[in-house]
């Protein structure tokens, strides 16, 4: 019989949203550092591409999370977003008020599977690479949606009532994209790995023109930092 | 050129979520009755049977909604609920706390994608027949869930952000079954057409012994109705 390992405590298990952007591997990146047992999500929404899912498949792999898992979304069904609608022309520049590209409750219904899976796991920590400064223009990357979603996920669930309670980490809320490449990088993050392009190419490669190649970039300039992102030309 | 209609206001939308069962029917009905133009959404999550959403799709044409959709969702794959994991076998008499019934986060999911559909739609309300008194176990049935969802739509979309914002209604949430089905009653519901049952046969026969069986049949008791339920003995 195996002797127990009295000093070791049950590994804190916690659900990660990992899109296989810039955002969602450093916050992947500060869950592991932070010791908990790492279970990731990826959706598979109707996207323009799906690089991103290999991206996030690849960051898996190299942090050792427990398990991987990819769901697929009806949202494109839905309709509604430049991003699961391709009869919707993608911006190239900025533009005011809420982007073409906001994807209706998204990160309201990704962060309800996150919720049903932390459930079933029992994890009672769950992670999103929201950003509130970058992002600004989507209503759900905002710190009072985030609080709400804490409340709702706590008089939601098993979990909830019956045991400890759901706390939801969106540690890169309040930083820079610049910031988050800095932390990232500390924490080992190779970015060369993570597509943050709205229309890559399977092969992952980016436009660097549409908005989020364009803060991608910009954030790098800003790091003091060498772009690793591969592009198209 | 036709004459605009001047005393015609626009239609109100509405996202209706209609599961086939006798209580999404009564929301149904209620909806149809406040004049909104209906928006039915159902869900294919897994179920042991598949009969409900053939009910679901008889009570949409028979209210004539606008439009009616059947969303696959993925829960099924996270397990964790004697509805989705058939190794978890059914209850036949009551128990204490959170039914094994209970699926991980449903109606959070549920209200999610109703949320996104809505904000596409731009209808601003929203039904849901949850009900308090009978499903008291499942604790995303209690009117304190349905406030925090509010809050949380009003937070999360485009619609909540820049425009009137939601209103999610739970019209059964405190009434009784034998109070809902006299309600239905009234409103022209016929509720043969309708599956609760958590194992009925393809053809929506129900078994009569489940927890949802025992509830329904016990309403239509305490309602002094005729039960039209199909029975498989």
């Amino acid at each position: 019989m195996k002797e127990p390992d009295k000093g070791r405590q049950p590994a804190k298990r916690a659900v990660i949203l990992l899109s296989g952007g810039l955002d969602s591997a450093t916050t992947l990146a500060i869950a592991i550092k932070q010791d908990f047992e790492c279970y990731a999500l990826s959706f598979d929404y109707g996207q323009r591409h799906l690089s991103e899912i290999s991206a996030a498949q690849g960051l898996a792999r190299q942090f050792g999370v427990k398990e991987h898992r990819t769901v697929r979304l009806d949202l494109g069904a839905l309709g509604g977003s430049a991003l699961t609608d391709n009869s919707i022309t993608l911006p190239e520049s900025p533009s005011e008020g809420i982007p073409v590209t906001y994807v209706p409750a998204r990160n309201t219904v990704m962060l309800a599977y996150a919720l049903a899976w932390s459930e079933v796991l029992k994890a009672n920590d769950l992670f999103i690479g929201v950003n509130a400064v970058d992002y600004s223009g989507y209503p759900d990357c905002r710190p009072e949606f985030i609080d709400a979603f804490e409340k709702l996920a706590n008089l939601a669930t098993r979990a909830g009532v019956e045991e400890g309670g759901f706390r939801i980490h969106a540690p890169l809320i309040n930083l820079s994209k610049a910031e988050i490449i800095g932390l990232g990088l500390d924490l080992g993050v190779d970015y060369a790995m993570t597509v943050s392009c709205y229309q890559a190419s399977p092969e992952g490669k980016a436009c660097g023109r549409c908005d989020s190649c364009r803060l991608r970039k910009a954030g790098f300039e800003q790091a003091g930092v060498k772009d690793p992102t591969r592009y198209l030309d």
